[in-house]
């Protein structure tokens, strides 16, 4: 089988017979957009539309959505679409200018977090919204030593790139930043998760300062989705987000995945662990789709940053960028899909297990609310990383027309996210497709 | 009068007396999304819809839009509205699966360029652009060098912050960005803007090299827009480009204020000066308030980082991004906008030319299409830049409701970019109103 070795789950040329149709798209791709984008899927799928959880492909086949966690309201959702359509109409204009809809947005986003985080600040992107994290949380400590995990994934502009490892081997680090071990509870020596990551990035702050490097911050997202899907035990990160403190940093809370409900317990990752962020940056899920994300934190760490290096994001917090986000917490928190999250997610977790039961297969599953990582291994007792199963897995998943991927620094943990609105039917559909996967790969 | 040393047309609390509405907005925002923002204007404006080239506030006056160069076909387009709100009901999915907008987009925006400008890539805004660019630049160059104008703007991500040097004297340049003066055509010692210009990039690559900084990039908009805009002589880019190309650098066309029809003589600022570029970065226009931007470039310069650094940006060339940038290019072809900037351009740069006759304030008229520049001075003899009648100039303009800002190293060029579609009969109003405030300043 070829792989990428860059990127789990990418399309290689060559490795599957594809349909004309495909292929011909795939060659226009390569011409237009050039040789940096990446596809998933040995078999890569071409949609033309969606509706709830459901992606429909160009023949008319329907795949089960349990990847894609930026419509995580459901494809299409008529009611982002309707603010979004009446807001363009009405007015577009950006935050140089006065307009109720950002404030009146700011106010509800920042009434779902700790009292202490008081001030939100827009960005397009989530790697915008990591990148203006670090630059005000250099301009606040005064350092610019960065603490990440070790397949962490916070973005692609250029200093957000340099802290995030899954890129790849190619894509250098920064000389400021630091790698620690993912919380691995399922391969821990000691079993004391919360002692073992403490102790790590101790280790990181020193071998920063022993280079004269300030630490600025340590960041991490709530549920260590690139690492491997890694959720406990809840409150592990206390001793972590003490020691950043008592060096002087900041712990910022990426919560581009790991926000807007989808780990189930709580709106934020962050607060499965009971600890306070100084910054918290979101994405993704923000506009279900449409471009819009923020820097939510404790008002002092701005001070310093809001008197030196005003900040303005063109499309940022604009009227419209404001207006579908505002729909999307409305839904989220008129039809309740937090605790959907949590009832749905926790349904699927116990069909993974069971699945474990019967297919020697999955090693462990992990994972909270609509989060969910399935390790695959080639040996229970060793616990051997089955990177070439995973992969096959996930593509066998893609031919049942269900979309999952995978991720973890073996690339060997299924990485299942489905919408927040799923239902148990749907679990049921996605635990049925995988039973059916696994069984055909003990056969071959 | 109060004002804000690091940006231009700042609103400064104090300043002026606000009207209660007003002045308790300002209150919420601050407590909501902290010190960082900034408003324009003495006395800041609320709006509350948009329509064509015409703004209105919470009372129902209209106000003539003459500033915002991203809705450049007019507030609220309903060919925008209509494809944006199509898409967003059928499909959002992003550039990990096929889907046919965003190549029939690309396809369209290459053919507007050179035919050596082969590939596209996407991302939501023109910081991102920028921010891609550079990693783009250093993967082809293996140099880290910056070489920009000492008043450019290009962005806010960390990487593009650091060689924006209109952001102020305290968001710190790059150790590896050296500035060069402005093509100042005004003030030009020699008469020869394009011998000074090329001898001033040729010394910036000499001094980068004297410190062991291999040359990356120049990078410049069309139209120099933060720099005072300097619009000529046509072709006076040539030899700085050749002196970053025999230096081994790529040079950059930031057409993020320049692009899609805004300089008037052709779609892109610098086909105004017959130079190839090796990358060209887009964003503000390009989906009028939808947040789409993008990279294009020739396509042996992505090479080598689409080979060691897939690129994928969640929002970027997306479904929707791509549906709404295509709507903004049909509608700038059909309606002819480029040829309406041109021509609506001459006749308000006539129109300015024929104010500097009357007013002596006014030292100088610039611009191309629909980016004009009126500098302002005390003296005309000796150019004497004259910041606070330009800031009361632009304060002015407000209060006769036609929105226009300012710009250049000494803040005292008005910047005028009307809507692409503005007639002749919005040109008279706003030389009306520009005469009308320049009577009462000479009278004060």
């Amino acid at each position: 089988m070829k792989t990428d070795t860059a990127m789990i789950n990418a399309f290689v040329e060559g490795a599957a017979t594809l349909d004309p149709s495909t292929a011909e798209l795939i060659t226009r791709r390569k011409k237009l957009l050039g040789p940096a984008y990446r596809l998933f899927y040995e078999r890569p799928v071409h949609f033309v539309r969606g509706e709830g959880a459901w992606l429909y492909d160009a023949e008319g086949n329907a795949y089960l959505d349990a990847y894609n966690n930026v419509t995580s309201i459901g494809h299409g959702h008529p009611k982002v679409v309707e603010a979004v359509s009446r807001q363009m109409e009405t007015l577009t204009t950006n935050t140089r200018y006065l307009h109720d809809h950002v404030l009146l947005y700011a106010d509800r986003l920042l009434s779902t977090m700790p009292p202490e985080i008081g001030h939100l600040m827009f960005t397009c992107t989530g790697s915008e919204a990591n990148d203006l994290a670090v630059r005000i949380a250099e301009s606040f400590t005064g350092g610019t030593g960065i603490i990440v995990t070790e397949t962490a994934y916070h973005g692609v502009t250029q200093a957000v790139a340099r802290f995030s490892p899954s890129l790849g081997q190619n894509v250098a680090l920064g000389v400021h930043v630091r790698t620690v071990p993912a919380p691995d509870s399922y391969r821990s020596a000691t079993g004391d998760i919360a002692a073992e990551f403490t102790t790590h990035v101790q280790a990181a702050i020193d071998d920063l300062r022993r280079h004269g490097i300030k630490p600025a911050l340590f960041i991490c997202d709530g549920i260590f989705a690139s690492d491997g899907v890694f959720d406990g035990p809840a409150g592990f990160l206390k001793g972590a987000v003490k020691a950043i403190h008592d060096a002087g940093g900041l712990y910022i809370a990426d919560e581009v995945q790991s926000g807007f409900g989808r780990t189930g317990e709580a709106m934020w990752g962050f607060q499965r662990h009971g600890v306070l962020p100084d910054l918290v940056t979101m994405g993704k899920p923000m506009g279900n789709g449409h471009p819009v994300a923020g820097v939510a934190g404790r008002p002092e760490v701005f001070a310093e940053f809001g008197r030196t290096a005003r900040y303005f994001n063109t499309f940022g917090g604009n009227a419209v960028a404001a207006q579908a986000a505002m729909a999307v917490l409305n839904v989220i928190q008129s039809e309740g899909l937090v605790e959907n999250a949590q009832s749905v997610g926790a349904y699927l977790k116990d069909g993974f297990r069971a699945l474990a039961t019967r297919h020697a297969a999955v090693g462990d599953v992990r994972g909270a609310g609509m989060f969910l990582g399935v390790e695959i291994v080639s040996n229970r007792a060793a616990k051997t990383a089955d990177a070439e199963k995973t992969s096959r897995i996930v593509n066998g998943m893609r031919e049942e027309r269900v979309l999952i991927s995978a991720c973890a620094k073996s690339a060997n943990v299924l990485k299942i996210r489905p919408q927040l609105t799923s239902t148990r039917a749907e679990a049921d559909f996605l635990l049925g497709k995988l039973e059916t996967v696994l069984l055909r790969q003990a056969d071959e």
